[in-house]
């Protein structure tokens, strides 16, 4: 990882905001900036130099993870011992993620530096920057989508009727411990039957009914990155209508892919898709959005929603995943993870998305 | 669970604090009061009613779980939805969770509401209630206890030299999904020989050595409460140093847990830990504090550290988990959950903490 070209990215924006100094204590950007990988710390951007503050408990991994600064372990808290480094001039303009603190942390924090410096609330400083991934990352987030669609490969041995979608989702997350996953990027999401109409539908205790869609939604974390993907199985024969509810979101995805590339807007991916549910008359059953980014960070910008302006630029990573959910009959979600190109853009996700029926 | 019970409680303090109506959006905080386990969702208590809003992805599942309020899916946001259900006059004072706020998210608030209502910071109104556990609480968190010392039973059988550290993890992870766990409630610690003078070394790649420490420290959620608890066994056989370093931790550990009792401080808890391991001179190796509560979340107060003023109470449930990390040799934490009582507490994890040697 190149934390060099990172930092000194950040360094130029510090710079461009008028700022004197820069607190960063977000675990992901923290990631990003220094490789630090632990729960607790705080990396100090000041005159040029980069200190990083944590804890006893991490004294050993911030030696062996932290690149590009200088790491210090204070008694106490960090943000005080980062106050003390600190120029006594209240003319001091110390940037801090304001997106990423709480109210309370923010008072606490001006108590801490009454009159000496002056906080500056700033808002994505750090995300803008990891917005749009850099050769190492797209590297990192390949081969999370592959390992990701291994593990979805395996997991659907298991599905049939009367598994428990929990039993599913543990052998699919099993398969990523083995394949050297970190863990998995958010709460593995196995719903069948009516249960596949909740977009959300973690894994339940449920058996897999004999008949319906079985959603799986489902992400690896490798290095840091992670991936995400989403197919629709059905467990029985699918009727006609079911099919063709299937073959509308299928559509709408591709569509949605079609849409994509640098320049257009986020609202427009999101429009592409969302066309296509409304002329198959199933767009009232597409209560999200089409898809968002995804990095160190499984939401991440840009937002594929509605009327959203942000525009795609080649680098960034998004997933593209519109689905149905008609309550008490089913849902049908297809997901896969593509890169923005100058041109158009690539599809990461390395797995057929005709319709299974098992 | 009894919510209104919780949400009356709730309602008692946003009287006594002199505030219109309360804003919760922290979703711990919605589990306990309402019983949404979404990732989305806004519960507004505002003249004696509670209303819960969220977005179209959970409009069925908002439906089958949130108790004691009514229902609204708003076509936009949930916080401007919220906002116009509010009297027009200057004067309401309506509270939010300032600890779980963001400074930007709070500005976007009084934008929101300019002039209209006045919002007040609150900070720990609900953990405050949460801190004590009810009884259908405490009958979820000694499941979860249970499941979590069955899991980890099982995956004591993978461990062996050669192993790697992510085999023992995934085996303990998918033995807690078989269990009916809902997931992890923190990602799975195994770090064997040198790795285990890291206090977080989450488990990774590398094969268990042929001798030495493992340090295993896991949770399951159950319903979503969490559990915690860490065992250190030995692969190989101990050396007579090693086997006193294991004793004093267990010394220590049944020291933290003698001192528990209701008054008691959270510091004087720490405090028994930390001098039984001063006496064993090994205190510079104890980098952390004794431990923390447990419940919906994984870290909650009475965090039991150094100096710590808060006093126990009855029905409070903590872990008791001291350690230490000797750089370039190893690590050792042994972590128990009890249950403060009122002449002292119940262990609730009904494993052995005899040294193990495999």
């Amino acid at each position: 990882m190149n934390y060099q070209a990172r930092q000194q990215r950040l360094q130029q924006t510090i710079h461009a905001e008028r700022l004197d100094g820069f607190v960063v204590t977000h675990p992901a950007n923290l990631r990003y900036l220094c490789g630090y990988t632990g729960s607790n710390g705080l990396l100090l951007f000041l005159n040029g130099h980069r200190t990083f503050f944590t804890d006893g408990r991490y004294t050993q991994q911030a030696r062996e993870e932290v690149q590009g600064a200088r790491i210090v372990i204070p008694k106490g808290s960090l943000l005080p011992a980062a106050v003390e480094r600190m120029p006594p001039r209240k003319a001091a303009r110390i940037g801090f993620e304001a997106d990423r603190t709480t109210v309370i942390a923010a008072a606490e924090m001006r108590k801490l530096a009454s009159g000496k410096i002056s906080w500056k609330p700033t808002s994505a400083l750090i995300m803008r920057q990891r917005v749009v991934k850099d050769a190492d990352e797209l590297r990192l987030i390949r081969a999370a989508v592959v390992m990701g669609a291994e593990v979805f490969e395996k997991a659907l041995d298991s599905i049939r009727a009367g598994v428990r979608e929990s039993e599913v989702a543990g052998r699919l997350e099993f398969a990523a411990r083995q394949a050297g996953a970190e863990g998995m990027s958010f709460e593995t999401i196995v719903a069948s039957g009516k249960r596949s109409a909740l977009p959300h539908g973690r894994a339940s205790r449920e058996p897999i009914p004999r008949r319906g869609f079985v959603v799986v939604d489902s992400g690896v974390i490798l290095r840091g990155y992670c991936s995400d993907m989403t197919r629709t199985v059905y467990v029985g024969r699918a009727s006609r209508e079911e099919r063709k509810w299937y073959e509308a979101v299928l559509e709408a995805q591709l569509a949605g892919i079609a849409a994509v590339k640098a320049g257009k807007t986020a609202g427009e991916v999101d429009q592409a898709a969302r066309q296509t549910l409304r002329r198959a008359k199933l767009d009232r059953f597409f209560t999200h959005s089409t898809g968002h980014g995804v990095g160190l960070e499984i939401h991440e910008p840009p937002r594929l929603g509605r009327a959203q302006q942000e525009r795609l630029e080649p680098g960034m990573v998004v997933t593209i995943e519109p689905g149905i959910y008609i309550p008490g009959k089913g849902g049908i979600r297809i997901e896969d993870i593509v890169l923005v190109t100058a041109n158009g853009c690539e599809v990461l996700t390395p797995v057929s998305k005709e319709l299974i029926e098992i």
